[in-house]
């Protein structure tokens, strides 16, 4: 069954998925690209015709990883209309992401250090932009009064950070469903920024 | 200098030392034997007359780091009379501790799954402790009423997560003195459960 779904998609993808799979279990040094190339079903060689590291297979699935991120933060601020609504529609939407998608954004999150310096680049430029996401709308609502907070900037960092954890400390047989985890952070946020809903 | 300093030291700590520094830049995996060795300032034969290996090593750095962090909390939470008094002691120094010792501590909390699986269960129950320190504090605020929150458990969790990613962004060149982060923390963990001072 899954041989038969992993055997539709193009290789390329079967190779990422594979990656993704090993980096989260092995982290990226203890991964081999042997390793990968056997979970993907195909030879080393023909990994390396569609990517030509390790290194470079851990960037796209960063790159594809942090632009799902910032896609899916623009989505959640745009089903709001007061600040209120939709810092609550983010963080209930990152932390439901974070729980679901807990393997690949363990990766996303956590394997960073062993880009390249260009290629870390390139991926600290698109996590800066999620950043500015979440910090326009507590922004908005410091303006509209309806949030209050000394220092709005690392306010961001706390809001940002809860929800990226939870990939870490997410287990799938652990008490808590994804949707419990996000409403509940989504309560503790709007706490945090004393809310006026 | 920092010769000098090394050379005062038993020579496990020096390993131990050593061991801290290369896991924090070159992750688990990504360290040699050998790599421990020169920065310990001695050959990879001395290492092992210490440590039988690469993940022993890593387990006496993830004991040690893990019982600081619960003398820490047990200390923190003396410091206070009342339920908020001693959650936010709790959250200022466990927040401090990690952004000063953001290097041992990164390692400490995200170099673990690379420990057996028996060691594993040592420092989960470790973890475990610590969580009940927090847990205890804020069940203690629920009954005197100086807290609220609708499920104490997930709080705990957002409460330890917020502090130990502190080690993961926090930057030495950063735009924040650890006792600015302890003091924003504190704050927001005290909204956060909506507390009577």
């Amino acid at each position: 069954m899954r041989g038969d779904v992993m055997a539709r998609k193009p290789a390329s993808d079967r190779v990422l998925d594979a990656a993704v799979s090993a980096f989260s279990e092995l982290g990226f040094h203890g991964t081999s690209t042997r390793e990968i190339a056997s979970r993907a079903g195909m030879s080393p060689a023909a990994v390396y015709t569609h990517f030509s590291s390790k290194e470079e297979l851990l960037f796209e699935i960063a790159r594809r990883g942090n632009e799902r991120f910032l896609a899916l933060l623009h989505r959640a601020a745009a089903q709001g209309v007061t600040p209120p609504e939709r810092l609550a529609s983010i963080v209930y939407e990152f932390a439901l992401f974070h729980a679901r998608g807990h393997i690949g954004a363990r990766v996303v999150n956590y394997e960073l250090p062993a880009l390249t310096t260009e290629h870390a680049q390139e991926i600290k430029a698109l996590r800066r932009q999620m950043v500015d996401v979440v910090r326009s709308v507590i922004e908005a609502g410091l303006q509209t009064g309806e949030f209050d907070t000394p220092d709005p900037s690392m306010t961001c960092v706390a809001v940002m950070t809860m929800g990226q954890d939870v990939a870490r400390w997410y287990r799938e047989d652990g008490r808590w469903a994804p949707e419990e985890i996000a409403a509940h952070y989504r309560g503790l946020v709007l706490r945090m920024l004393d809310a006026k809903l």
